[in-house]
């Protein structure tokens, strides 16, 4: 079958796609280098972006680190990268040709449509699902991805091309407020000040929280999520035992902070995992005399919209989270986070060769 | 039954307590007068509350217009007002006494509690409740009542006697909201834009809605709406029908409003009928192929302390709806309105016995 | 783009397809006719079925007399026949060859699988689906269907051909149940004791309703609706307003037993519209201040596991709502239904010429 | 506080009362008495009830061979038993005195009904509740027990007293049922097939699960649980890792079967966790990747009405589960269940001073 790709020829963003482009590769534990790569062509369905921003994510730290998340291994080189905003610069032939030239935020999975969970809308836990930067599957540490239609979303000019990118780690927290049926007038507790942590934190408020409250040890990070709006709490000088949560997501990983935060729970109330931990201790009868629910969130399924809405709103900013953006060539760089102690959000612009100063300015 | 009641001898609160007190009472059609009466006793669960402020609602200025809503006829002298905040004064034999002193919102509602409804937690829908204002059971307009001990909610210092008595209606628009679905990046459609219309705009926001639509053909009302934070649409000129509503909420009680309403919501979404509508036409067609779900409220359960927590956190804002403020002994120009033509919301003082000029001065 | 079927060369399913098959064409109302048609290539996703067992809706029939449901109008030849079970004698070259051979029954519709309801699991409501038997969508009363690899649902032995053509309205019934919320415990009322009336009344009991209520005037309907279990009501003589109704299903698209239906479900309950009225008189107070949900159902989303699960389990028996069974070549008598009144489910057979008796023996 | 009880003077029921009864009273660990002790009078909204039978339950062995359960521990002697049928003899004076004579079922709890989980529906997380058998609350080993008016449920005669009593374990599995949201349709595994796992197999088929497992090591409990229908598998030999239940139910306590159960449970799926386990280490990513719903039932709210109607229905059966009767005099030996090996369920009669064989007779 040969696709056809509609390329416009006279506007400036068609006529401005290589035959090939520059991809940051993972090809084994510390070892990332650039190759030039076809660029890839549209199926009929997809749409071609060139990308602009791509956030660094702990699990791409984490293969950087191990090449390995679990049971997922780096057996093949790998192009690392999930979090992504770029613009729509070619179309498959079922897609309308209209969106050439559209800025846009990338859901970066891919189902397979048909499956029981797919048709019933729990489309993140379909078994045949593809999801950038997991192996074998490429992400987005490159100039130029393949999209399904669908799963690019047009985003108005008020959000950045930075924004974008995080619109993937804030579908996670949206996903996670979704799981924890967050409800107007809850209380919130949410450990773990990271970027998820503070991002949860935000998210929790759109949902209709009065009361959110971030437990993290570390100091800069608890002012941190103080200027996002939380409540902060030094978990080990203070107890949120006598909190009551309705909801407590945690987002740290950290055992003892999920067993607090359980603890922190009130009867009824949802308990969400959200951070990488391995396995913990759990109280059946904490669990089944005071009725807990306790889960977990895999990505997220039709949280794009939502994100737009929000930041749209102004309900959440996300640009603020960034702290150092690199060039393509700095990839490395951004997954070791050398030099960028006590940020919060690194973002590698696959269209940038390199950047002086990685550091961003801090906003007003 | 001898009821036991703590009357503190030593605080200003509780000395101050007469045997008798002004009422306001609605006798016949457009008959109201003062009568003294006896100032109730607590039982043993409940709490007195010295009324500091009354809102007027569309069902009380009906009762004093027509003498009856419905089912609900007026045959014996009943007391108005069903919006009240004030403080607790004294206190039943099995009720903390040191709750003499706080300030709190009444929710004017005394459900059975042991029937099937009540024991779910939809104890709205009791077949034996007693509501305020509704005969035959008194409601608010004289200086104390009585209250069940859990259905009076203490208040902080920054919500005042008249956002206390408007939790009332902020905990329809919370209802309506609830019944809705609203979840966090709807579009909500509000037809209506009077009081309980520009509550449910604000509380839409609150529950998540990212785009907050009032249609009002008046004017002035969208102008109010719009000030509210709802983007607003004259229905006369403008079509809601693209809008794909996620939820639709009639605070109008028109039949041209609800038809439009239900047309403007998307597949899939609900309709919540608030306003005080007789019979419409329904399309059945329009209902099952596009699976819209129609429901109503009836008053609400739970809401206060979602109300409070609305209010505390600044995502809704009361004090302004207040136009003009009345005392005791101007309750029928409270009911009628005269002279308060525009006005939004009037309140009767029932500690008060007259206010020279009525009209509030509006807030920057 | 040439699709590859998979048709292996030995087994006697595969040698026995034909270029050509016999199709019943609705050209107009009242005018059905046979054609000679090709058989359809199965697409990459695609099985081919041959059709053992197709039912006649009222849609069908309406279609046949009326030449149009609503907006939909028959502007060109028509196959009719949306109720369909065979055995998969081909597939795309995507699908996997063992299905060959296996028994299924259809789901008739196609969604988009990209919309914002097809990803949330609503895709009976993609704007862009395509049913059977619904202009311009061909269905299934010819010799060969072509059907989403998906949508054909393998079924045991012990489910026949002509319950597995009925797995469609049982699937209605699933639907409705669903939409209802019936709950184990509940008193369900089902209007109307008509083929869906008495799925609907198999479903409720299926789905822990304890107390299921069929009303119809119709004594023989009552009798038939009693014979599946249900407790009949004649609506002309005896009152249903104090049942009390967790759920209220309209099978009967009469105004009169939607409204007593209305009346006879509880505060907090729920109204299911399935039959097809057209507009009704709606209390906008009863549905208010009672709580009341009223919605409706358009087709169904993934139903088809449920019934086949229901059907192997005994839970709901099919076979004998079958009262007519007909060849291709006798199509439009199936759809006058003429000879067989007092029938319940009428039965074309694409595969077979003629029936010299239409009539099916009753079961013991 | 004088109770006014209405004991009607000419009816058998009422002249029998007496004014002591004799009650089993447990002192201490292993040491058990009868004592004769005032029959209790009923407050004006409670009945007094004969109790017929009462079900021993792990709890009150428990109690027994411990003398504590986790922080509830027995410093007072304490009457058990809160499995309870029987009939009413007295009603206080709010209650309907109609009600004397009635067989009735006991919900054996007593919430405060006016906090914030008691007006929301989830009296079971009541913090003030009163719970029989449970230090210091007086359970039903006795003669005669008061009972809130609204929790002694009139029972017909088709429901033995026996049956009446195990309405209570019932209830545990309707709860269980209804919190891992069994629906039709879904495959429901069980560990454990001791009288709540067989419980919770009859109400999983009741909710419209199609295929229930129930896993035990033990053959004879395989055997008991095939007899209620359902699919029984030996975990030492069989894995159920494939088995995708939507919903796993663990009745056993046992560490390795809750790990197990969790394993075959489907992504999306729920697992409730009713028998008593200590603490498990439940794996994070497992729960996270599949997005498992972890929670566990305490007691029930409102299940009896369910109970009730799914006992007349046919659809759950409990008389068969009974395999030895005891009188009064006997209660020790009921609890320590001496010559009642491979025995399911013993009931106490306090209306009985001893029965001569306590072995039922198996039914055919």
């Amino acid at each position: 079958m040969s696709e056809s790709v509609t390329i416009p020829s006279t506007t400036e963003a068609s006529t401005s796609i290589p035959s090939t482009m520059t991809a940051s590769v993972l090809r084994a534990v510390h070892d990332v280098v650039l190759e030039e790569r076809p660029v890839p062509v549209p199926a009929p369905d997809e749409v071609l972006v060139r990308v602009a921003s791509v956030g660094v994510c702990g699990s791409d730290v984490h293969y950087y680190e191990h090449g390995r998340i679990g049971p997922y291994v780096v057996r093949a080189p790998l192009v690392l990268g999930h979090e992504a905003g770029g613009t729509v610069v070619a179309v498959g032939s079922d897609v309308d040709p209209a969106r050439i030239g559209q800025r846009v935020a990338v859901e970066p999975q891919r189902p397979c449509r048909v499956c029981e969970f797919c048709r019933s809308g729990a489309y993140n836990l379909c078994p045949r699902i593809e999801f950038w930067a997991t192996p074998p599957v490429d992400g987005a540490f490159c100039e130029y991805v393949v999209v399904p239609d669908d799963f690019a979303y047009e985003i108005p000019e008020q959000i950045s091309d930075h924004a974008a990118a995080l619109m993937e780690p804030l579908s996670v927290g949206i996903a996670a407020a979704q799981k924890g049926g967050i409800g107007v007038g809850d209380t919130v507790l949410i450990a773990g000040g990271g970027p998820i942590g503070v991002i949860a934190a935000q998210v929790a408020r759109a949902f209709g929280a009065v009361d959110v409250v971030v437990a993290d040890i570390d100091a800069g990070r608890r002012a941190l999520a103080a200027k996002y709006g939380a409540r902060v709490i030094d978990p080990a000088t203070e107890s949120t035992e006598d909190l009551g949560a309705h909801v407590f997501i945690d987002a740290s990983g950290a055992t003892t902070a999920i067993t607090n935060g359980i603890r922190s729970t009130r009867s009824g109330g949802t308990v969400v995992l959200v951070g990488s931990a391995d396995e913990i201790p759990l109280s059946v009868p904490e669990v089944a005399m005071r009725e807990l629910k306790v889960t977990g969130v895999f990505r997220y399924t039709n949280t794009w919209p939502i994100a737009r809405g929000l930041l749209v709103s102004g309900a959440v900013e996300l640009d603020s989270l960034v702290t150092h953006v690199y060039g393509i060539e700095q990839a490395e760089q951004a997954l070791t986070g050398e030099g960028a102690t006590g940020g919060l959000k690194r973002i590698v612009q696959p269209g940038v060769r390199r950047v002086d100063d990685p550091a961003v300015a801090a906003a007003s």
